[in-house]
């Protein structure tokens, strides 16, 4: 198992003075529409706008000062980019953030503003792990890679024990998953602190991985997922799939209509702004695709970045 | 005067077990960018989607019994439609809710939510005025005037009091101006409570109505105003303006832009939904319009209703 509840504890103490401990809000009119009792937990509210502040600032500040001095690298188009830039600008050290050349400037200029230095590649797998495995080679950095990290996943499941914290006696939680950082660290969270829970994983059908392997009992990726939940196009790893057969109960799907308009429900109910990875969880309850009825369920928004030039409704 | 803030006091009362406490938000990159240290009164979170609900459950949870079961009416053709639609629903009373027969269907449809009876006319206001006094010669119902109404005036002025029981020491409190109803409120409170604070109400260039009137020392209509603030358009009313007259320091206009740009930025970086009208005290700040280095600035966010199909940005 890659990671216990005692590093989860640890890293709420650490990650405490660096990140916000988001609200969780409630919706009458939501609880209305589905017949369930929905507690939202808004990681979009979150330091750089989402969850991944908390797993790239734990596994940052956790290096040793002689290694950290060297400085942070790590691939990505989106949050977790911004979020390991943050945590080094925290640390006093340099972070590089390897980024796809198609990346919208409004994201690599958020990697800028928090002092990350940014260098392009192809936007293909293979060019952003090599691309990063040559600045590691010059620079001496430290890969902080977004899911194959027990200190970054560890620190992805303070939000679920922030949540389990403030509400208490949830039945089910939901939660999207990724690469499967903060589903991982959402189950250990959940399981131990209330063994009944059911942890149910939530995913694009597009973007299926997950879902298809959890059935199988073993990896299938999915290659060039097209969903407009950018923050689940990666495949689910191997040590994060290994938590996901321990824990999680179940792996729901969703089609990108149904995302879309639960992330416009969400926007025009609860006013506020949600990216499409964090509106798949209320679009699986919106289109009934679970058992919710009088039930407690806890709901991980898991971040708010979008851009507002291309809203899917308008284009 | 048309109150005092013992109406404001009992009005908090009245309504307390109806209304959300809003929260007050901050955002440490809009502390930066202005360098002041602002305070956001979250009136979008409100029920019905804007401050509204406020005043408008005062004014009808005062009617005495016999007045108030021939039912209430009002002309609005936005937020103090749903608002007064919802406290009658409350009560338990019939709603006569006249609106221009081009209002949006959404607008519409909210009001109907909440149990009101739609009842549309001209887009004039000679229309809504003659179709208004019609329903209520026909039904007995009594007028909620949006803002000519002073219990309406004292619950708006609530949204104030719980901002200031929640911050301390503000210098200055800034407000926008449509009817006049908000900032009564808003500056009998904080008046009140601080005497020193500097109460501004900001208003659009394309609706500088009260601006012209303050400046001018008396009421000056702006006939067609041209804004994307819907709920500013309105002109400001004989007993809001004396309130204006006394306790208000100053009113700011801004431009189209400044407010798009201002709503813009409050998404993207504190990610709520905000509407227009909310969004003209923070242009102001952006615009450079206001003092207000090293200053705590009291904003209040009037609301959150907005056509997510139809966003200035994108159209």
């Amino acid at each position: 198992m890659p990671l216990d509840f005692a590093a989860i504890r640890a890293a709420q103490e650490r990650i405490r003075p660096y990140i916000h401990r988001t609200p969780v809000l409630t919706s009458r009119r939501l609880d209305s529409a589905s017949g369930a009792v929905l507690f939202f937990k808004c990681e979009n509210f979150q330091k750089t706008g989402s969850f991944k502040a908390r797993g790239a600032t734990n596994a940052v500040f956790l290096l040793e000062d002689t290694i950290a001095q060297r400085g942070v690298a790590t691939h990505s188009s989106g949050n977790h980019g911004a979020a390991v830039a943050r945590a080094a600008k925290l640390r006093g050290i340099p972070a590089h953030i390897v980024m796809p050349s198609n990346s919208s400037k409004a994201k690599a200029r958020a990697v800028e503003s928090y002092g990350g230095r940014v260098v392009f590649c192809e936007p293909t797998q293979a060019s952003r792990e090599s691309t990063c495995a040559t600045v590691i080679a010059k620079t001496g950095a430290t890969l902080i890679h977004p899911f194959e990290n027990e200190q970054v996943i560890a620190g992805q499941g303070t939000a679920a024990l922030e949540l389990l914290e403030d509400v208490a006696d949830l039945d089910v939680v939901l939660c999207p998953i990724g690469g499967g950082g903060l589903i991982s660290g959402t189950a250990v969270t959940s399981k131990t602190l209330r063994p009944e829970i059911i942890v149910a994983g939530v995913e694009p059908e597009n973007a299926d991985d997950a879902a298809q392997s959890f059935r199988a009992g073993k990896l299938i990726r999915v290659d060039k997922p097209n969903t407009i939940a950018d923050g689940l196009r990666a495949n689910i790893g191997a040590p994060t799939f290994a938590v996901v057969q321990r824990y999680v109960n179940d792996i729901v799907t969703v089609s990108e209509e149904a995302i879309v308009s639960a992330m416009r429900t969400i926007w025009q109910t609860m006013k506020i702004v949600i990216e499409p990875s964090a509106a798949v969880s209320y679009a699986v309850i919106m289109q009934g695709k679970l058992e919710v009825q009088g039930k407690r369920i806890g709901i991980i928004f898991s971040g708010g970045n979008i851009d507002l030039d291309a809203l899917p409704w308008t284009t």
